[in-house]
């Protein structure tokens, strides 16, 4: 039962541009340090999983990057995707991969793209989910929610009667409106989806073919493919005619046997450059600053100079980001809608 | 009496940082244009002064780039301070080298760093001034205030009772506070202190020996000098020991039979980055933007990019500049103030 990780290197670029486009999505990006996002996630998990069994999952326009980024990984762990179907295709293609490798696997699925506050925490609650994934469909993690965040999933799950480390899942919910995610935020047993998942590798691939018969038979077709370049015809093919669909949607939502492991750890999916407030460490005036940069009479601003000197005067809630050439000045309260300047600067852009 | 024109390339460097520098003072920047403001200067006055005549007033620290970008100006008529002791001395020394040109030339000063709205009003208005220098010990060229500005010179004429171009000179005043730069503004006799002044250039000799004994006593020993590189020891130090006095306070002040010529066409000193709003044309946001950029949801903000693609979204009253590899950005309201953000990067950046 050899614990397998897949780390979900997919994502688009608005949201950080300019330092992240269409070329170097947020995965690829060194958002919270020297190292990229994915980088990070797959030194976090060394301590747990050996790099032979760490499997990154990639879209083929990203393959160079993600090895170049990666090179401690094993060539045969990048898993190329000809095309982006969500990550019910990309969990599905993996769940292939893994099954021929080893039938007994347990698969554990994670974001490439999130914040993590605690390694040691993070590792310890993942040893947990793996401790009670026996008898279950699957293990989900959830994150105690610290605000009523209205843009992400929620899980309701069941406390446990007896001192335990897995609650029941009871039901997956979508993003609430306000008021409904301030009730959850009250009640202790609402979490948010973190999108890290845990299952017996050939559970995951009987709940394809039990809840997703249409990618399942898809992925039938794909297995003899494995070990073939992504740019095959055929693979590519096969891959386009898969439907887009989430993993949470496609399957998580319509399993029962659910459990849930309560984060341990500070969580964040890091959606936009306001939200690195919540993951980096502010200055005496509320500044979060990366790279060369001076700030004076400046507070609560989110400064990110990849090149050249960033200088702050008088100013105050804004995001200032220099990067390949393009500096963005943004007011915080805009950084959620970032993508209406980049659609405004053209395509080339995005 | 054959016209020659002083352009006085001084100046500082903090005021448009990051653009201008201690090395690439204002003059030499493009703020208004594709030219530097020394260019404009230069242009703006060939119609009515042929190049031969046009006489550029530098350090010698800044004698490269002051030759790079005037290639058309002859060599001999770049005339480099070895050290700078404000324009009494700049004056004083330009008028020894004319004098050795041509005993009866009449000097134009021009600073080189002013906001010009309009250049044939400009010429025209120096034109008058040229009419009216006969019987006068200098002419003056004042702007009709716009604006209770605390910031500049004022200077008080006599309506005359006749119709006629020039106006008698009473006084000049030192940059008053608010509540008199308001009557000042509301009178209609009190006038913005250009800067630029037209004499005869022995009667400008005369008045250094008059009014500046200590300043003409040093020309006199410069005046065998001239010929030789701004490096000569002997040169260096007469200049090192001239009183370091404006022309303004050192002679115009003390001066009587000045004549103002009102000038008929729009100027701003531009002090600072907040004050291109007075020199350039905002769009329909009130934004004023050079060099690449978009900016969305914006108002009001000054945008100056030299060599990358700045994006403003959501913000306003922003001076956002890129230039030579720094990035500033400052609310407008502090943009006077530029000095004390200088002063803070340290002293490789003033």
């Amino acid at each position: 039962m050899a614990l397998y990780t897949i780390v979900m290197a997919g994502g688009r670029g608005e949201r950080f541009w300019p330092l992240s486009t269409s070329k170097i999505p947020k995965p690829f990006i060194p958002l919270l340090g020297s190292n990229s996002l994915l980088q990070e996630t797959v030194v976090r998990m060394q301590p747990l999983v050996p790099l032979e069994r760490i499997l990154i999952s990639i879209g083929k326009e990203h393959e160079e990057i993600a090895r170049r980024q990666l090179p401690q990984v094993p060539a045969d762990n990048f898993i190329i995707e000809p095309v982006g179907r969500d990550t019910s295709a990309c969990l599905g293609f993996c769940a292939l991969h893994i099954d021929q490798r080893d039938p007994d696997a347990t698969l554990l699925a994670l974001p490439a793209d999130h914040f993590i506050g605690d390694g040691d925490a993070y590792l310890k609650t993942i040893q947990k989910g793996i401790e009670n994934l026996e008898g279950a469909t699957a293990v989900v993690f959830g994150i105690t929610p610290r605000r009523a965040e209205t843009g992400y999933g929620y899980i309701l799950a069941e406390k446990p009667s007896v001192r335990a480390d897995a609650w029941p899942v009871i039901r997956f919910i979508e993003k609430p409106d306000a008021p409904t995610a301030e009730r959850y935020v009250a009640s202790g047993n609402y979490f948010w989806n973190s999108g890290m998942f845990l299952w017996n590798n050939h559970t995951l691939l009987k709940l394809f073919a039990a809840l997703m018969p249409e990618t399942y038979k898809g992925l039938c077709a794909l297995r003899p493919l494995i070990g073939k370049s992504a740019t095959d015809a055929r693979m590519t093919e096969i891959f386009a005619s898969l439907p887009r669909i989430s993993i949470d949607y496609g399957i998580m939502e319509k399993s029962s046997g659910l459990r849930l492991i309560p984060a341990e750890f500070a969580w964040d999916d890091i959606g936009n450059w306001a939200s690195l407030e919540r993951a980096l460490a502010p200055d005496a005036l509320g500044n979060i600053a990366q790279g060369s940069h001076v700030s004076l009479d400046s507070n609560g601003c989110i400064i990110y100079a990849q090149s050249e000197t960033i200088a702050a005067f008088g100013v105050s809630n804004l995001v200032v980001v220099q990067a390949y050439g393009k500096v963005l000045v943004c007011s915080k309260d805009k950084a959620a809608d970032l993508k209406r300047l980049v659609t405004a600067l053209g395509p080339q852009e995005g």
